[in-house]
């Protein structure tokens, strides 16, 4: 059973977030609070009413793959038509092209929603917004034409393809081959691996974004092009034509998203699959970018959306389940393991690190909405920095909370935790590809590290840094003595975050790059952890004109967060300070077998 | 592929945890090093060379219920017969009763090496060992004569009967039922969930130890009798007999350990199972107790096991897989990802987290040997408050280690980790279940800090971290540099600890109950690692006179645990003392929906 926290959901984009920024824009005229609520009613609507009931039968039932077909679980085809219907495909999508035009805050708060669900269920529509935006951006108006609308309806849904045997996070590796037909289209050929949704029974077509070489192309990721591959060919009618030489070769056995379709797909097997460039050749890369650092915000609220499921999951249990005689607690028999400090305590954790990931994601999309909206190339530049120093954060932290959260869950539950009935194991098994996929988070801390850090020379990290501080300042004056230690807590972890960072700016500016690559785990900690810590304090500063009993459930929220998990960034701050020498000096190879 | 890292192993038994100490006993006047490495390199070769091909076979097929029979994965049968012929099951029991009599520190070693080899085959005669200890220590010597020699050579295997749908943590909740036959035998009704080789293929008879209540029981944990309850009734001859009144109603499906056969069994539907008392009438609890001591240090092996196969199996990934350029690598193409800073830290955390577990778990093992030898009160005292001190450490950390090394290892492998053909997510799986079963990692920390600390008023505790300064001390004393900062970071965690020591003992001190339950799991952990980082700096500080490249592989792998995660004591400790006021107002059960 889920329960959408829509209540909190719209707070958080309001109040913590900044969505009014957003409202304030002629862009989002009409956004008023009332479409905002109303919005995330229906959407928390929809995925607890169609799709979460979806979740424990497609564990079980997985996605066969027959004849060169695969099936998705039952109920599964009629809720994604009862979903596209609604017109949640193209929440966020370009009005042009039969987009709501909403801003990317209110996809994220809706995909939350939707992942809690089900996250085999929503990652199929994450990757087709995904071609939706790198079409929007790069592919030329006769391609926008045919495929565009039906994209963004979901009446056709997308792929990425990228990943290869010997390519995943090192796409210099990638092999798969085009070459140019006269008629300016190309013929593809290749074999990747990891392919979500790569083939289904959803919709009617599919439209595969496939990476590959041309014949001349320079090596490494200069080399390499983009290209839309549809199952069938698509007449310029728009009627469906042939088949296209590209089929599914196997769908694997995972741990864990059985619902979710896991493919090889072999492209030109017979000739050659027709395709079509999108963008310029060679710059695939940058058009494939558009693609990924959404989805690496997706994946993050992928974390977010189980974190909230299996909270729910664990604390019905808690209330339920009765074990031991809690201190204090004066009733006959046993008590519900709620009342127990050390469930309370996992409870908390879970709660608090799940609210932590929802701030993290919904401000990284507030950013990029910014970023979209920004009337000058100051704040454009400001914007586009902000959310490029977030993405990691949201992915990395978002996915790892994710896994905690839900491992805390399995262990509220005891022995029944590990009986796959219950539920909660699948939570974890779910949630244990998040930090995998998109770029596995180590990818994340040196994309943030080496590429976001150095953002304007520093100006982008230290101002992110101040307004962390301001936030710990204004809890300081505050007064409120129900924060207990938040203000401290949080002060030690920014001071932490303010010297791990500078150890990173001096590491790359001495040339000293194996030192910050050694830290970049735990620097990305470091970061999300004073975000977290503070976007929690603020969530309960700006909750003084809310109902009491709000106010006193967020201020506990953000003090338990600060004295429990924040404590953290001592540990990590002396490692990154510490332990690069050590770590190079690790021969792992002289070990192995 | 699993190799048996017999030399760690052997010199961590050696230098690291005292069998020297066993060794200048009478008792084990025969036990010379040649004999402890002769031992040690067999149950490694068997471990790797029968038990380890097994491990994804079991996971796959799993144990099957049909007509009331399981059946164990294919292969099974054979390797137990091989296994019990090899003399392994009895290699701590009593001679008296057909065992070797060798110290637990040996039965710690080679459990560590099968549970590597497959965590699901390990646990059966594991159960079957904790029968014969409570047998030996509790049972007639009627009862001894009929079962005891064929539990110790495992042509039986024996199982524990505690769990009910109501009493998990809790076991005053206990319901199973227990009438007096004239004869001096009972009848046994009721229903046992979570029975682990409930039933299964591997011997003809199963011993089951069942916890039931006398009609004229006190409620509660003192009213509780254990009974011994054949699935075949033996003659006086020994002959087998009858089909006793229990059967197998079901068998779970789980997250993982699938090739352990987890039932639900059913007592007395056809007028009672026949039982046999073991020890006294309500005394029974007790008697479980001396099973399920053991047991607990048998759980943490597991999670040490599990470690080990996941970390070579994540190192061996690692060299051979090639993705991006290693910073300051030379060569042409790809490195191994083993060269990547970012996976070597992985890699160094699973390391260390290993071996911690491995010198955690022999240590504890010790001191259950030095009790048993202990020649005076004194003595015995002593190293039974130790024993008990380390218990429920050994079980809580190690099996918390084995899932955080364990997860890392499916992380090294990336996409491929989340693919079960891998094998590395089964790590992940099987792993999970060791923080939960034989008391839940935080009944372990509840234990430690309301039972342990105040053991002697707190003498024990104190002169533990005595001990540990003492380490702390001479690694500063030996001035070696390749040790870096660990005498620092040792010393801080040794604060950590004491601090935290002091918080706990006030608070029971003065009736803050609460208080120290809401911390006992971040106490249980400081401690953990405090005890871990010290005997990694022991281990370096005892392989002086081994070769230069094993002192120099221990010197950085203390040093890099010391450096990379021993810092979390600092935020455990601050949790510790800060957080139990947010924890307590926490009321969970107002959010439930």
């Amino acid at each position: 059973m889920y329960r959408a926290p829509v209540d909190e959901i719209a707070f958080t984009l309001k109040h913590v977030c900044g969505l009014g920024d957003l409202q304030q824009n002629t862009r989002y005229a009409e956004l008023g609070d009332d479409l905002v609520d109303a919005i995330v009613a229906e959407a928390g609507r929809f995925a607890a009413e169609e799709i979460a009931p979806l979740n424990a039968v497609a564990d079980k039932h997985g996605t066969p793959l027959q004849d060169g077909k695969v099936t998705t679980p039952p109920g599964w085809r009629e809720a994604y038509h009862a979903w596209i219907d609604g017109g949640w495909n193209g929440l966020s999508a370009d009005p042009e092209s039969g987009g709501q035009g909403l801003p990317q805050m209110l996809s994220a708060a809706a995909l939350e929603m939707w992942n809690s669900g089900s996250m085999s269920f929503a990652i199929g529509p994450t990757l087709t917004i995904g071609a939706v935006e790198a079409m929007e951006k790069h592919a030329s108006d006769e391609l926008k034409a045919k495929y565009l609308a039906r994209l963004v309806s979901g009446e056709w849904m997308g792929t990425m393809n990228l990943t290869e045997p010997q390519a995943g996070s090192d796409l210099n590796a990638l092999r798969a081959r085009a070459e140019r037909n006269d008629d300016g289209t190309y013929r593809i050929f290749g074999q990747k691996i990891f392919i979500t949704y790569g083939d289904h029974d959803l919709t009617d077509n599919i439209i595969h974004m496939v990476l590959a070489r041309l014949p001349d192309a320079p090596a490494g990721t200069r080399g390499i092009s983009l290209f839309l591959v549809p199952k069938f060919l698509v007449g310029d009618d728009g009627a469906l034509g042939a088949r296209n030489d590209v089929r599914v070769a196997g769908v694997e056995h995972k741990m864990g998203i059985h619902g979710s379709p896991t493919c090889t797909m072999i492209y030109g097997d017979d000739g050659g699959a027709t395709g079509w460039l999108i963008g310029e050749e060679n710059r695939g890369l940058a058009c494939m970018f558009t693609m990924m650092n959404n989805a690496r915000l997706a994946v993050g609220i992928q974390g977010l959306g189980v974190a909230e499921r299996a909270y729910q999951h664990a604390l019905n249990y808690a209330v339920e389940r009765k074990q031991g005689r809690a201190p204090g607690d004066k009733g006959e028999g046993m008590s519900p393991i709620a009342r127990h400090p050390d469930i309370k305590r996992m409870l908390l954790t879970m709660k608090s690190k799940t609210q932590v990931a929802r701030a993290i994601c919904y401000a990284c999309a507030h950013a990029i909405d910014m970023t979209s909206i920004a009337d000058d190339d100051e704040g454009r530049t400001f914007w586009n920095e902000r959310a490029g120093l977030l993405t990691p954060i949201a992915k990395a932290l978002s996915t790892d909370f994710g896994v905690e959260v839900a491992s805390l869950g399995v262990q509220i539950h005891g022995g029944m935790g590990y009986i796959e009935e219950t539920g909660a194991a699948q939570h974890l098994r779910d949630a244990r590809i998040a930090p995998i996929y998109e770029g596995t988070n180590g990818i994340q801390s040196i994309d943030l590290v080496m590429r976001k850090l150095p953002q304007s020379g520093g100006t982008q990290i230290n101002g992110f840094i101040a307004e962390l501080k301001a936030i710990a300042d204004e809890v300081a004056a505050s007064n409120r003595p129900e924060f207990g230690a938040t203000a401290d807590r949080l002060n030690a972890s920014i001071r932490d975050l303010e010297e791990a960072t500078e150890f990173m700016l001096s590491a790359q500016a001495e040339g000293r790059i194996a030192d910050a690559l050694s830290g970049a785990t735990p620097y990305l900690r470091v970061a999300g952890l004073s975000l977290g810590g503070a976007l929690l304090a603020k969530g309960a500063l700006r909750s003084v004109s809310e109902p009491a009993a709000r106010l006193a459930e967020r201020t506990l929220l953000a003090r338990s967060f600060c004295e429990t998990v924040l404590g953290e960034t001592a540990g990590l701050k002396s490692d990154i300070v510490l332990s690069a020498e050590a770590i190079q000096a690790f021969d792992a190879e002289a070990l192995a077998s």
